[in-house]
C-alpha cells in the first residue's frame, strides 16, 4: 500500500477546514497561543520507514498521550496488581471528573482519565524514583531523538493552574490511593503531561506496541498479551468520554491528548501520530480524527 | 491453525469449574431452570467449517445478544440519522440503568444497553411492521436453521417480571424517543429477546460480520464500513458495565446475553458463540470469557 | 392583629407583576389555558374566620397539595411503619427524578416527590379501597364545601400525558414497592393530582394542621406530634427542590402544586391557601410565595 | 415551665444508653480519645437562666457548629450576595460530598456542609482578614467565657487529615469560587472547627439567635429577618443529610458537629446545647437528639 500518497490524500481531506471548528485549549496561555490551523502527521512502520505531512517534526506538547507511556512503564513492573487501585472500565464522564472518583470511592475507573493518571504516576514513582524522568528516558530511546525534554514553562503554568488536578489526588490521598506525598505526585504528573514531542518522535515511540511490546533494540518491554491489553484500552478508554464515537469512526486503539496530539496504533502496519490543536467538545483532535477517519475509510485498515 | 484443538483444549480448561462459580440470571422461571454447569461453543469459519465442543448444537435464550441483531437490521436503512436517537459510548453503568437516561434526557447511551434496544427496537419496527419477526427472520436464514424461534414461554414471563423495561420505555416516551406505542414496543423487544439459538446457530449468524457485512448468500446487508463500526460498538458496549475488563481479556469484539450466551467475531477467522449460563456479577457468562480468554491467548488471535 | 389588611397590602403587593414572571405549567392542555395573572389567597384562622383577596372562592387544580392529605390519611393508619417505604429527607432533585430512586433502590426520599407520593397513594389504596375517594372526603368535610370533585377532564389528561409518572410507579413495582396494581395506582394518583379546590376551601382544609390534628368537628384526626411531623415534612420537602429557599424566604411549613396552589400553615394563627398560576423553576408559585414573603415580613410572624 | 426538671427527666432517659450505639469520630486521634459515654446539656434561657444536666461546662471540639457563627458573622456584611457563592438548599448528600459540588459547578449546595463552610470562611476572611480569630472573638463576648479557645492540637491534626477538605477547597478554587489562597482559607476553617466550648458556652453563645439576632449587650448584629432565615437553614441544612430525620423528630432549628455537639433555638425560650461523642452514621450525636426528641415531646415546644 502506497501509505505517503495516502497520507497526502487525507492531508488534503482535512486541510481546508483546519482551524475552522473547534478550541485550542486554553486553560493555561502556553497551550492557548499554539495556532488553531496548525496541523502534522507521521506514519513510523514496522519496515522502519517514516512517512510524513505538514508540520511532522515540529514538537508539542503530549500532554495525555503522556498517560500511555507512564502505564507502559508502570504495568510490566506492577503486573495485574495494578489494577486493584484504578480500574479498566471508560469512564463515560469528562477526564478531569470527580464524580465517579467518589462513587468509587478513590478508584479511578481507568488509567487514562487525570485521575487514573495520577494513580499511575505514583506508582510508577515508588518503582523508579522519578517517573516524569523514566518516561523522557522511553521516550528519547524510542524516538531516538535525545531532544526530546519537559516545556518547563508548560509544567509551571499547569502547576498554576493546577487546582482541579489537585482536587482529584488529595480526594484519592484521602482515600489511600496515592502513596507519595500529593505534591510530588502532582509535580511528576505536570512534568509528564508537558513532554513535548514531534508526530515523527511520537509515532516512533508508539512502534512498540505496532511490535507486540518489542522496544526499538528488539528487547521486549512488553509481553505480547500485555502490548494487546493496553491497546484494548486505548479503544475503550484512550479517548476521554468519546471512545465510543473514535472507536466507531476508526476501528483504531487511539490515545489524545489535550495539545492537539493523538497517537493511533494500525495492526500490521505501524504506529501513527497526529497533530492539530483544535479540539472539539470531548478534548479531542478534530482534524486529527478527520484525519485519521479518512486514512482508515481509504486505506480499508482498521484492527476489525 | 487448528482451530478444533483450540477449542477442545479451552473447553478442557474450562471444563473443571463449570457452574461453580457465578449465577444463573433468575429474574424469570424459565432462565433459573437452566443448569448453571452447561456449556457449548461453537466456531463457524469463513471458510465454511463449524467446530464445535460441549452443547453446541442445544436452544438457549440468545437475551441480549439480539440487540446486535436488531441493530444490523435497523441500521442500514436508518443510517447514521439513527445516532440522533441512540448514542454511542460505554455507558459505565448496568445495562438497565435509568440514571444515565435521565442525565441524557432520555437519549440513551449506546444501542446495546437495554434502553438503547428499546430505541432500535421501535426504529425496527416503525421499518418492517414487525420488529422480531424480521430479527427471526434474518437469524434464520443466515443460520440456516429454520426451526429458529422465539421461545413464548420466556417472552410471557418477560412481560409479567418487565416493570424496569416497562419504566425505561415509558421515559423515553415521556421524552418522545419512541415513535411506537409504548407497550407495542415493549412486546416486541420482549420477544426478540427471547428468540432460541444454539451456539452452532448464533456462530453462523455472526458470520455476517466476519465476511464485513455479507449474508450468507452472498449478497450485502451492511457495508464494509458499517460492519467495522458495529463490531468496534460490540467492543466498546457489547458487554456492558464490562466493556473494558472483557476488552482488556479478549481483544475481541463480543456482544452478551443474560441467557449466558457470548458471540465473538475473529477476524480473519469466522465467528465464535459460547453458552454458559452461570453469570458474573455484571452479567457476563464467566464460562464463555474464560473459555475465551484462553482461545485468544493460546491462539495470539486478537485484533490488536 | 388585622389580618385582613395585612392580605390586602400582600395583594397590592404582588398585583402589579402578576403574570409577569415565570409560566404556568402546560403539560397538559387543562392547565396551560389557565390565565397567568389569576390569583388568590384566603387565610383561615383559628378562631373561624376566613379572610380573601382576589379570586379566592374559584377552584384551581391543586395537584401535588394533595400529596399532603394522602399522608395526612395515611400516615396515622400506618404509623411509622409507613417510613420503611418513603423517606423523609429532601430530595435536592426535580420532583419527578428517576435518579435518585436508583440510587435508592426504590424508597423515594420523600413523600411530596411524585415517587414517594405514589406510595402514599399505594399504602392509602390499600388502607381504604380508595384512594382518591377518601382523599376527596376528607376535603369536603373539612371545607364545609361538598361540591368540592375531581375534574375529570384534568385527570384524564394527566393519565395521557402520564408517562413519566409511569416509567416511576414501574420502577418502584419492580423494587416490590408498589402492592397494588401498577395501573390502578397511577389512576387513583391522577384523580387525586386532578382534585379543584378554591384558596377558600383549601384554607379551611388546612385548619386541621393549625389545630394540631383536630378536625374541623374537633375529633382527632392526627396526634399533637404527627401534626407537627408532617408540618416539618412540609418545611423541609414541601416546595419540590426548593424547600431550603422557600423556607429562608417565608420560615413557615408549606406545601406547594403546579397547579399553583400554596398551602401554609401559621402557628397559632391559622392556615393560608393562594393559587398564582404562574410558576418559577421549580414548579412553584412566584406570586405565592412573593405575598407570603410580604406577609410574613410584615407581620413579623413565622414559626421562628 | 420547669425546665430544670424537664432536662433532668430527658438526662434520665437518655442515661442508660449512653455509648451504647453508635462511633465517636476517629478521623484524627484527639476526637477518638474522647469517652463514648460522655453526655452533658445546657439550656440558656431568654429571661437569664441556665439549667444544665451532665457534663455541662467541660469543654468539647465543636467543629460543624462553628459553621453557624461563621455565618452569623459574615451574612450581615455580605447581604444577599453572598448567596451568589453558596446556596440555600439541603444537599441530600454526606457533608463532604465532592458529587453535588461537581453538578454545581464549584457552587455549594448550603453553607453548613463543608464546602459550603469553606466558602464562607473565604468571604469571613476577605472581610475580617481573621476568619478564624472574628469567630472566636464572637463566642468569647456571647457566652461570656474568655477562656475558650482553639484547641491546637486539633486544628494541627484536621490538618494533617485534611485531604478531603483540600479536595473540595481546590475544586471550587478552580471554579473561580475561592478568593484568598486555598492553603490560607483551609488554615482557618481548621482552626474555627477545633474551637473548644462547653455546652454553657455554646447555649449562651445560641441566645443571639434566639433573641432574634441580638447580641448579649443588646446591640442587634443580626435583623430579624436574617434571625429567622439563619434557622430556616438550620432547620433545613444544619444537620447533614439527616435534616429531614432531625426536623421530623425535634421541629426545631439545630446545628450539629462531628465532635458531639448540637445547638438547637427553642422559639420563645432560648437555646439549647447538648454534647454526647457518639454519633449515629449520618454524623449526629444519638444522645444528643434523643434527648432533644423526649424534652420537645415532653414541653411540647417546637416551632409547629
Amino acid at each position: 500500500m502506497d501509505w505517503q500518497r495516502l497520507l497526502d490524500q487525507a492531508y488534503a481531506h482535512v486541510a481546508p477546514s483546519l482551524g475552522q471548528r473547534g478550541r485550542v485549549a486554553d486553560y493555561i496561555p502556553a497551550l492557548a497561543q499554539v495556532p488553531a490551523h496548525a496541523f502534522g502527521a507521521a506514519l513510523a512502520t514496522l519496515d522502519g520507514e517514516c512517512h510524513e505531512v505538514g508540520e511532522a517534526g515540529k514538537p508539542f506538547s503530549i500532554q495525555s498521550v503522556s498517560k500511555l507511556f507512564a502505564l507502559i512503564l508502570a504495568l510490566p513492573v506492577q503486573g495485574e496488581a495494578l489494577w486493584t487501585r484504578v480500574g479498566k472500565e471508560p469512564s463515560g464522564n469528562p477526564f478531569n471528573s470527580l464524580v465517579q472518583l467518589e462513587y468509587e470511592q478513590g478508584i479511578p475507573r481507568n488509567p487514562f482519565i487525570n485521575a487514573g493518571a495520577l494513580v499511575v504516576t505514583d506508582i510508577l514513582q515508588t518503582q523508579t524514583g522519578g517517573a516524569s524522568a523514566a518516561i523522557l528516558d522511553l521516550l528519547r530511546t524510542e524516538s531516538g531523538n535525545f531532544e526530546v525534554a519537559v516545556d518547563v514553562a508548560v509544567a509551571a503554568s499547569e502547576a498554576a493552574e493546577g487546582n482541579r488536578n489537585a482536587a482529584l489526588a488529595h480526594f484519592m490521598a484521602s482515600c489511600g490511593n496515592l502513596r507519595n506525598p500529593v505534591e510530588l505526585v502532582l509535580g511528576e504528573y505536570f512534568r509528564q503531561c508537558a513532554l513535548a514531542l514531534s508526530c515523527r518522535d511520537l509515532a516512533k515511540a508508539g512502534l512498540l506496541l505496532a511490535r507486540h511490546g518489542l522496544r526499538a533494540d528488539g528487547t521486549p518491554l512488553l509481553t505480547r498479551s500485555e502490548a494487546k491489553r493496553i491497546q484494548a484500552l486505548m479503544m475503550t478508554c484512550g479517548t476521554y468520554d468519546a471512545a465510543g464515537e473514535v472507536a466507531y469512526r476508526l476501528g483504531l486503539p487511539c490515545k489524545s491528548g489535550v495539545g492537539g496530539g493523538l497517537l493511533a496504533i494500525l495492526p500490521g502496519v505501524g504506529a501513527l501520530a497526529t497533530w492539530g490543536p483544535a479540539l472539539d467538545e470531548k478534548g479531542n483532535s478534530i482534524a486529527g480524527v478527520d484525519f485519521l477517519d479518512h486514512l482508515t475509510t481509504q486505506s480499508g485498515r482498521s484492527v476489525f
